[in-house]
């Protein structure tokens, strides 16, 4: 037996924004940033357990005290009886309800409880020397269904339901898994498509984006329509017609805007249309797919829970969900989604890039190819090439799939030299950095 | 010309639980608290801008924190020149990128907005020596939407015709302004109602209401619906038939939980039930409106921006929308709130109670009362009579109406006595409290 010692939260944060990575039209500058947290047992075996929240940036430490609020959950408790009980351990800490006033259920407060959630989870999986998204698939169709809290959500999916999904795939895992790690996981590349980038390299990322087996690309849109226009031309020129190109908003329009802003790229062929409008507005996006059709909507990068999953499942508002690791109250509230989407037919193509997303992320896909809808031919995962070398267990992409990770743990660990290099604001990546770049909250305090 | 000097929060907590005041069916023992923001300048006259976010205990360290992010976007600068423009200093602060990223527009974050916001309305109205609704009731059509964001909101209500509802009311404010003060605005009390008071103290509160002169009493449920129908009965057989009873179920059920609870219910005639479900769910609550018709679905206090008050209205998710002063970002959202309920013909009662958020909120309703809808016969504002000897400028509640506030301000500036009693965990109020109720976070750090 063991107790959980320490829950340890630290500020990292990489200046991206002097380079525009990952420049769209809503976010200029980001320093894409995580929340991290470490949680420490005194186990002989010296395992840690790691989840983070990403941001942007700006409020990281906001992320880091909500992520602290959590501590009296989790310091002091038995490591054995929190692991064996996810479902408990994640529910005793959304219905908190002190705590949940801050949301509910969204927002700060539900991403720390989900940074802390994916932790635990990494500990579990290095403690039983698996990957995630291969732990989860060998758990019954029991354990998985007792993970998710159904409330608010028994009129689109029913614990009876769940169950009944589980037990479908479960004859069929051991081919699925073969097949999972026979041919990877199709992934798609934002890389090329930055806002701030100029024509030139936006044509030599698509071409190497094609070179390395990319099926798919993205590209971000919203800044100026002859712009975007032009931009598209480029990149349609430069892939060909059977690389499919997805354009991505990033939330910049109203209604009437999105349809005849979208109306002018069509003729590029779109593979999807990402975050037309509010990610907290089912109808507009629903409005949105219905108007733009036969075009799909994508959207969920953003959502704040399982409930808002639930409409925008339930309102026709999408086609394509994007799941994020990092949005929702962590692992347990992704499984929520996926039942929902598994049940209602929609494929998930889950968000991902920022900080540790690609290497958080593709454990549901995974655990999904194998435990809930075994869709390994419709569904991507989004890639970034983007400081993945931060992580002691980078993605493997390439042939443009990501391949199953053979490491124990959720892939959430970062390097200690990294750490200590971006620790915010003291870090020596940050000592460099001229004023112009500091962000206002420092300056001024 | 003056500067913004200072940005200061402070943690104040009442210890609350101990007697069970503000227990329902999801927070058993909150500890109301306020995140309370103070801004000062370098102004010879002195004043003080005061805003809050209002929570129930923990976490509000998490509140602090985010409030505090934003002393960038406000100390230093010229502070005419931010009260003068502040539909851009809400713009500002609402679109930083990086900030933005923590929500979007939702949660910890947004809400941190709101309380600086409000405290800014509170040093403009100080310095104009009006309080916050005459000084809003006085500024032009013009200045009015300009302080709106109207992004996402086209698709229910574009800027000219929130003009149009402003100069169609500017030729009535004067006689409305004098029937407002002559008759005050109806309150309704939710004191009776907590589910933790006993039949005895539930019946003498209800009797003390209707001698009051209230018209309008509200019974939290949702615990036990046996329970439910027994209070049900006290109430209305200790109020009689002429004082409406409406119900609060604190965001309880699933659809067909809520559904047959109500009807067990319907009997002693309810004038609305409020939160039946999860505050995110607007298709859950349109089906559980049209499902229980005619009862009407309320709803609102927890609603996280505008972008979900436009859909509840869209969706006809509830009858009777309860903005509150703290959830959303500050007074700017809520007037958007306030045009989307205008233009639609939704009747508005805020939610109050808490910390100030009476004292607050009731500026808004008397706002509108002049300035736009005029509507002072089937509105009403919640009252609870707790923790108001706190504030300088207390409510003024009595025959069962709010008085319209004389005292320049937002009302949300506490007494420095009860700011010093109950700053947690330091204040006089904490230190004798027994180990048993201080909040787990306080125990483990």
């Amino acid at each position: 037996m063991s107790r959980i010692t320490g829950l340890h939260v630290r500020d990292i944060r990489f200046p991206t924004s002097r380079e525009h990575d990952g420049s769209d039209a809503m976010n200029p500058a980001p320093d894409y940033s995580a929340a991290y947290v470490e949680i420490t047992t005194d186990a002989l075996d010296g395992l840690v357990g790691t989840g983070f929240v990403f941001t942007i940036g700006r409020g990281n430490e906001v992320q880091e005290a909500a992520i602290a609020a959590l501590r009296g959950h989790v310091v002091g408790a038995d490591t054995e009886a929190v692991l064996a009980d996810m479902g408990g351990t994640w529910r005793a800490m959304v219905h908190d309800s002190q705590l949940r006033w801050l949301g509910p259920e969204k927002g700060v407060m539900h991403m720390a409880i989900g940074a802390v959630v994916n932790a635990l989870w990494d500990l579990r999986a290095k403690r039983a020397g698996q990957p995630l998204w291969a732990l989860l698939a060998d758990l019954s169709p029991e354990e998985l269904v007792d993970l998710v809290d159904f409330r608010y959500l028994t009129d689109a999916i029913t614990p009876t339901e769940a169950l009944e999904l589980f037990r479908a795939a479960e004859p069929h895992r051991a081919t699925r898994r073969a097949r999972l790690e026979q041919q990877g996981y199709q992934a798609y590349t934002t890389t090329p498509g930055w806002l701030g980038y100029d024509d030139e390299k936006l044509a030599r990322l698509c071409r190497e984006a094609v070179d390395e087996g990319f099926e798919q690309i993205k590209l971000k849109v919203g800044g100026d329509v002859d712009e975007d226009v032009r931009r598209m031309g480029i990149a349609r020129a430069t892939v060909g017609p059977d690389v499919r190109i997805a354009i991505d908003a990033n939330q910049r329009w109203d209604v009437d805007e999105a349809v005849t802003w979208i109306e002018r790229l069509r003729p590029f062929d779109i593979a999807w249309v990402e975050e037309p409008t509010s990610p907290d507005d089912i109808l507009a996006h629903a409005e949105i797919a219905r108007r733009i059709a036969p075009i799909p909507v994508a959207t969920g990068e953003h959502m704040a829970n399982r409930v808002i999953a639930k409409q925008l499942i339930q309102a026709g508002s999408m086609s394509v969900l994007q799941i994020d690791a990092t949005r929702v109250a962590g692992v347990n509230e992704n499984l929520a989604i996926l039942l929902l989407a598994a049940k209602h037919g929609v494929r998930v193509c889950p968000h991902a890039g920022g900080v540790g997303l690609c290497e958080a992320v593709q454990h549901l896909s995974m655990f999904d190819a194998v435990a809930l809808t075994g869709d390994l031919d419709t569904r991507c995962i989004e890639f970034v090439d983007h400081l993945h070398e931060h992580f002691v267990t980078p993605v493997d992409v390439h042939d443009g799939r990501y391949w199953p990770p053979t490491a124990p743990g959720a892939g959430t660990e970062m390097l200690a030299d990294s750490l200590d290099a971006y620790a915010f604001p003291d870090g020596p990546a940050w000592a460099v950095v001229d004023t112009e770049t500091v962000p206002d909250a420092v300056r001024v305090a």
